[in-house]
């Protein structure tokens, strides 16, 4: 199995809880700065939020922390004064045992909605969660927090503030429920980086906005929705505090990890097999582009041509035209692969046996290009299939 | 075969035009009302609109029609110029040999996007269709604009004014793409009344509101979507110019016929399996009741649970929670059936056995109250299923 490199005086653990009855799969983690960082946060825009997501957005407005706590196997949501008191019961006893002020331990959980915690089961186990945590811990924590996952998503990039190397690593997890601002998406991203923290909390903003937001498994937004960034400063470069070139590196490098982990989340959409990517380009405005490529991507009928290998360009007209943005559709050209499709919105005679073969991929990529100015944006998401529905049809059994 | 009764002086047929290669299914229909008639008309939202939807929109100013062209198996939708002068072509045939002003003739068409009609096929057949239209004819038009419908949807109704019987009989199909704010739908309404054409614009408003705006199958919006309503004044009532007691009369018999219809195109999503009934109860506003409603019933995980008949509560909150409108989810209350499953936005033990035979049934209920007001609003839709992937996958081919 593959290693997970975790930035400096990061340490990380994983184990079972059971807490879903009868599985022994790894579903508690905890990552631990051996000193408090800057943190910054996104959750969930549902209005429905889980108590762990509730707890972690009151405790993040000091802007510090050192530990994270996750699960999966139950979201802790739909719970009411139970559920924020399990929660709490968590962090009280991993707050003693690492001897770190309850206020710096920040909580996830993901899984079923509105069922207790069974609490019981993991207290006694956070012991065991807190001698586990190592370098070499990622892996254990990555496995913890996966669900419906088929593969763990994770990425480390470094680069150089002078002689000191800096890593950013990202360590996600989201499956179904991905949908534009945010869903039953975890994401983890730990940085040795000395940065300001106004920095950090827009170059995490500026990340986002290119990456998790433009994604789209099933439209569905969930309640445990959480982007956390944590800079513990451990690199011992000199702290980034303008708008300068390592700004610069830091910014990009964070990005580049964020759409990394976005199209892993994509593309392991629930029951996929592929991975699509639409590109709107030569619109008038960055926000049309954005507003277009997530309409096409989040098109069910689309998900589902593309599945079937039916280049079915329509449907993608279709979808644009539905957005919520103005544009000319009779400028619209339609690319699958590199093959036009359609021209000035009309569809076109094309080779349809090659577009079955681009359609075949494991990844596909769609442009739709509006000849009308010179913003672009990209949206990932995953084809829709039986599968996705034989998943949720039972997933809570 | 069930029999659809026509208003007094309507004729319809439906013929094969082999328009969808190689199928003998009937796929071209007129409707002929024996004298002009008041026409009111809703059209697709999506700025993509197929050249039929946009020859009609352009007739409809006059608020006059006579006959309505329909075919399925090809939507004429992203043909560009030439699919304008396509369906102009079949409309003129129409006029000549019905010898009706071509103003008076409105065109729909439903089926794949982006191919041009073939007309050379159609253009033939259109004297058949012609010569078969009778008052029998209702169901052959039905069949003629069924595309991937299970069975047909119709609904007459009939009431007195005076001593003179109206009858209002709508048409419908529908199965992919519905969505609130419409959908591949195409919904015809007949009636002999004789009416103030002011007042059949605002009971259709009114009408539509609570129907066809409420149901969901698939979250796109198709190019083609079209309900007319077409009033011919040969029931020879007095008539109706004021909201009085017979408008009263008309208002709730076309209200009824477009719930009916809207309840037969939601639960004949493609691929479903069971029609599912979301009621808001006791919101602050009307509004809000209906925003939650529609957020329920377009979940595609809430409509993969029914399908797996698993009582998951827990997704029908998350649903509630990122719809657009505020509402106090710790008030909310969440019936299946009859059995209440989350009290005060959380999850109470229930029988789950009894659930599940619940969620087993052909049609679904479930009630959300919010306990907060007085207002409530129904949605409609379907459970999605393996099936629905499959029709959606291969669709074109």
């Amino acid at each position: 199995m593959e290693k997970i490199t975790l930035p400096k005086g990061f340490l990380a653990s994983g184990i079972s809880c059971e807490i879903k009855e009868g599985s022994k799969k790894k579903d508690f983690g905890i990552i631990f700065s051996k000193v408090p960082g800057d943190v910054v946060g996104v959750f969930t825009k549902n209005k429905v939020k889980a108590a762990p997501v509730i707890i972690t957005m009151e405790r993040i407005k000091s802007k510090k922390a050192q530990v994270i706590v996750a699960n999966s196997g139950n979201a802790n949501a739909c719970t009411g004064k139970k559920g924020i008191e399990d929660a709490l019961l968590i962090s009280k006893e991993v707050s003693k045992i690492l001897n770190v002020p309850k206020d710096y331990i920040l909580l996830t959980s993901t899984g079923v909605i509105g069922k207790f915690l069974p609490i019981e089961k993991i207290l006694p186990k956070i012991s065991l969660a807190i001698e586990n945590l190592g370098e070499e811990g990622g892996m254990d924590f990555q496995t913890a927090i996966m669900t419906t996952d088929t593969k763990p998503k994770f990425k480390s990039v470094s680069f150089f503030v002078e002689d000191k190397e800096i890593i950013i690593t990202g360590i996600a997890k989201g499956s179904g429920m991905i949908h534009p601002n945010l869903a039953t998406m975890l994401v983890f991203i730990l940085t040795d980086a000395n940065i300001s923290s106004t920095l950090l909390e827009e170059a995490l903003k500026d990340s986002l906005d290119d990456s998790f937001h433009m994604i789209s498994v099933d439209r569905d937004t969930s309640t445990n929705d959480t982007v956390l960034l944590l800079a513990n400063g451990m690199a011992e470069n000199p702290k980034i505090l303008n708008k300068d070139e390592n700004y610069e590196k830091f910014r990009s490098s964070l990005k580049e990890v964020c759409i990394h982990l976005a199209k892993e989340i994509a593309g392991d959409g629930e029951g996929a097999t592929k991975l699509i990517e639409v590109k709107v380009i030569n619109a008038p405005d960055k926000n049309t582009a954005k507003i277009l490529a997530r309409s096409v991507i989040s098109s069910n009928l689309v998900k589902s041509a593309i599945y079937g290998e039916d280049a079915n360009w329509g449907r993608i007209m279709c979808a644009l035209g539905y957005a919520d943005c103005d544009f000319d559709p009779s400028k619209v050209d339609i690319y699958i692969g590199d093959i036009l499709v359609a021209k000035d919105g009309v569809g076109i005679s094309f080779d349809e046996e090659r577009a079955k073969k681009i359609l075949s991929q494991k990844e596909v990529y769609i442009t739709v290009d509006l000849k009308d100015g010179e913003y672009s944006a990209t949206s990932w998401g995953c084809d829709l299939t039986e599968e996705y529905v034989k998943i949720n049809a039972k997933y809570r059994t």
